[in-house]
């Protein structure tokens, strides 16, 4: 058997098609229907499943006493971004934007459509059938799954977040914050562009979202990061106290999970299965995506080889989430190596931004604002450099628009909640770590056990 | 772009779809037979992980000497499971069941009529294959991924089991309950409703197996729970002695791979994909799935904060869990809101549950018998509530019936193990941990290794 | 609600096919193309995260000290496999080879007729839309999805290798020998099948690779296993010292995760999904090699237990592996029970190999040349069993001559890189372990974390 050249493309089919053609040479539209869904679908869960990459990623990174507390945001936030989205974030992002600055303030709904649709196949009333799948298919996918699809990346947004501020952060004032950026901040910057507001206008450009999702995520992350303060001991005398990571193969699962998943994200992004014209997109998208992961992966180990004489693996594997965040913007034009090479770049980012916050004194526990915040601005820059649709300077009214809003919200809901109910642990809860102090895990367990936490 | 309304519709149907009205507006006989078989694939492979999810969960919970016991468990419970399905189950469950109370006593197979078809495709007959393909249309799927997704349930019932039963029980006795389990009991009660027995005519209604798995695998578990008796020095001087996780993260990874594999076992219980109503209803699936994990997830961390003034980790998570179980019996008919809250209830139980059986002293390793049984009644109880097709009375008939009958067979099965070849390891077994007992790993390895299991 | 019998295929299916037949009874030639396209890409991106499973696997192996070492690894063999093979493996193995020794030298590249009908839907000329499409249509899937499924073959051979020399072998000269693995070794042999050489004119059988895949990985890791040699300790005064694994969850969750890839590997490897027929072949793929991995993982099981009184966890994943390897040469043809045997026999392999190369002195982490090489060659051989177009002769010529090929090959490329840059990391480097040595973490990290790994 040879593996390229296929040459069954369906029994039925090959005895067939000549009678049949030139109608039957197109999908239908109720089978366009059902493959735009199943992307939706299909993408969506892979997109979901980055809840327990950034999970697993962070649970690795942070110290063992804050396993079970990173572990509990991460699967809380997923849940409640959710849910925000549902009663507030989507309607808000993508009804009525019409070109301007929000949508509208009401509870996601599938729309009466498809229960016209619904109603008429119960009713086996054959014209109303036609009639009514006609409205649907207009927009060509179940409401629902576009819906699922739209949450997951809210909840990734969401997840960015969680990484930077970790071993400090009380569990409840970070929900509050996960519930305005689920519910507001990220729909309104996202209907700007999504949701076809005043950004789409004006041309920017941000296929799957490198400043939509992951500098969104990377803004709040920075103005959290600052408002909140560096970890106890992690800035001594003028000195960074290095924290390794307490578990490098769950950051080494994360990652892999979050590639994994980031073909659902990138993939999917496609909106759309239901031709042989999207189905060649997403392919190159597919390993465009891959060629910028793995471009970072390379350069960071190249790179950190050089300067420090030994390979720095946490870098490593952000090096492989900087190239996807970069890819992000426009991972449907560049051919395999333009996408290594925007990776790649990415991945240079990581190894000059993760020292220079620390300079700063921004403590960024596992390189977040590295990853999603600076590869997301190349990212989004980088997209005129292969595709001709989009201009630097529109690339930049984007990022800075965008950032803008995302800084000015964020900052006002931190300080808020700092100034109210307090954002930060005690400094004996921080030392005993949050496992402790927030879920009430006992560090030294009787019966043989140990410690809440990886060991 | 906008990322809401989608314009393409595929390139060549955009073009050619007006010629080919109405005909072509369909999705054809052989294109939904494709789609439903790769409904089941894809859905089937998502629940074939939770095994994962399963071994993830229950290696985190229990104590670091019986870690790789129970990882054996899991990947052994799964391959006898399928095995067991294949000589027996199957066919037990599904064939020629007639309004009755079980199939037939004989092995799988994929039946005569995909062997004719592909026997006419062989020839090239023309005729035949359309005469043999109207034979395979009529189920519109191909056998084997049907069996796939069917197997891939019982796996999943015999996997709650293990949970419960851990630290304790030795390994070949529980295979052979696994055995039983999958072979005889779960097809039968199977039978009655899945396989078009007397409760499905009866009108009972249990849309992906609140109670056909969640609850069959609860009661086994329950009576082993009970027949096998409590860890030593679980429950001494009338006090509950709590054993914490040994590893946070993984049963983290464990919920997460599990709410994932959710998707598959719900949505792809909708059993077709080829037409645009059962891509609507799938997305429905979907999104009510996630909304109902989210509620479970969002109750009890606020139940336990304002219970025990500090959120309790594993039970957030098996609130997750729980609201999952709790949708299983119908998701498909609420809307977003009403599934959150009938997750939130589900974790509701969680909390009075877990607590409540430790005080009858069924010590519940992982707290299976609160998520998937007590969950699973009050699911399939909560159906009548959003779908008008269902009544309480029968849903309780349902539930008495195969709860009585689960209960029954375990009982036997149980003791008859108990007294022969026994079921419990020694008093010194399992001090030592199962790991060292049954699977001889050293406690103590030489030469700078750990001993088994997390650390 | 029955499950078995599926009554709807679809609403407006049921209503219209019969205005429609015969025409409509078959794909149309688009919807075979997004069909096959996206099972290259579902069944793709499982194979990818197999690179997950294999990290996890291997990083629960090797001893606490090892563990970020060979994450690195996996995650950088990955990156530069899929690079390698972009920039000259595909084309090697895939680009003209008609039945010759190998392909060209030359970077993959999407081809022109793609473009062409991209140019054509962009100038909404139908005639050229319908030719352009009609060029694609021969092929029958997105030229991108192909290259994608096939670059996660190669990382799956790389990883394989990565197991077996963990441990001692420095991190860049592994990388080194990826690269001509990847680039070279692995799609010249792979060109004489896969790529339509002379094997596949001379009737050689390999469906899914045990031979091209698993044996070839296997080869290159028993090459590397001799010239680098063991592990310091492991054989002392005659005697095997046993090492045990730092982390038996981990190696569970690799072995479930390479478990759900696999169903991509081998049911993508039937390379279309647009008629009923690919469909009926991936559901008997799907369960023939769910059917082989349990075989093992229950042969195992009852065989240590006889052999030992007790079960060897190792080994019942390495069974369920190597049932897996088994069974990836012929997916498509045998029974159930037959798959189950096959898989069964890959069991017994390695609890007869695993032992056997300890003797020889050939130290192998994880089991990698019994699972992979042994039962991959065992595979092979079967498939005549079962399929009457595969002959013995036929089957062992392949399995020599590629075996051949690959022993010298990677002999020379061990050897070069042996004696000018070296392989193996010092004594002391080694005592110390290669997360120190290499990526220069800290054994005993301040402010009371942990050593890196898994503790």
């Amino acid at each position: 058997m040879t593996r390229k050249t296929l040459l069954t493309t369906g029994a039925l089919s090959t005895l067939l098609v000549a009678v049949a053609a030139p109608a039957s040479a197109a999908v239908d539209p109720e089978t366009t229907f059902v493959f735009n869904t199943l992307l939706f679908l299909v993408m969506g869960f892979l997109v979901m499943f980055m809840a327990a990459g950034f999970a697993m990623l962070e649970s690795g990174m942070v110290r063992r006493k804050n396993t079970a507390a990173i572990c509990l945001k991460n699967i809380a936030l997923y849940s409640i971004a959710g849910l925000a989205f549902y009663l507030v974030g989507y309607n808000l992002m993508y009804d009525g934007v019409n070109g301007g600055f929000l949508g509208s303030f009401s509870m996601w709904n599938p729309g009466a459509g498809e229960a016209a649709y619904a109603a008429a196949i119960e009713a086996k009333d054959q014209a109303k059938i036609a009639e009514t799948f006609g409205k649907i298919s207009e927009t060509g996918y179940a409401a629902a799954s576009d819906w699922f699809f739209q949450m997951v990346f809210v909840a990734t947004t969401a997840s960015i977040v969680s990484g930077t501020v970790a071993e400090r952060i009380k569990v409840w004032p970070f929900m509050i914050f996960v519930v305005f950026l689920a519910a507001i901040i990220y729909p309104i910057q996202g209907s700007w562009q999504w949701g076809g507001g005043w950004l789409a206008e004006l041309g920017f450009s941000d296929f799957a979202g490198s400043t939509l999702v992951h500098s969104t995520g990377g803004w709040a992350a920075l103005t959290g990061a600052i408002i909140l303060g560096a970890r106890r001991g992690k800035y001594k005398d003028g000195r960074v106290i290095p924290i390794q990571a307490n578990n490098i193969p769950m950051v080494t699962l994360g990652t892999f999970i979050l590639w994994l998943g980031w073909f659902g994200f990138n993939g999917g992004s496609q909106l759309a299965l239901g031709s042989a014209s999207d189905a060649i997109a997403i392919s190159t998208i597919f390993v465009n995506t891959n060629a910028a992961a793995a471009g970072g992966v390379v350069v960071v180990m190249a790179l950190t080889q050089l300067l420090f004489k030994k390979i720095d693996l946490t870098m490593v594997l952000n090096g492989a989430l900087a190239g996807l965040v970069s890819i992000t913007a426009g991972p449907d034009s560049p051919t395999i190596w333009q996408s290594a090479l925007i990776g790649g770049v990415g991945g240079v980012l990581v190894v000059v931004f993760v020292p220079l916050l620390d300079r700063l004194k921004i403590d960024d526990v596992v390189g977040a604002i590295s990853v999603h915040l600076v590869a997301g601005i190349w990212g989004t820059l980088a997209v005129p450099l292969t595709n001709s649709g989009a201009s630097f300077v529109n690339q930049a009214i984007g990022i800075v628009a965008i950032g803008g809003f995302v800084v000015v919200c964020s900052t006002i809901v931190w300080l808020a909640l700092k100034y109210t109910i307090g954002i930060r642990v005690s400094e004996e809860a921080e030392e005993a770590g949050l496992d402790q102090s927030e879920l009430g895990l006992d560090p030294n367990p009787p019966m043989g056990q140990v410690a809440s936490g990886t060991a």
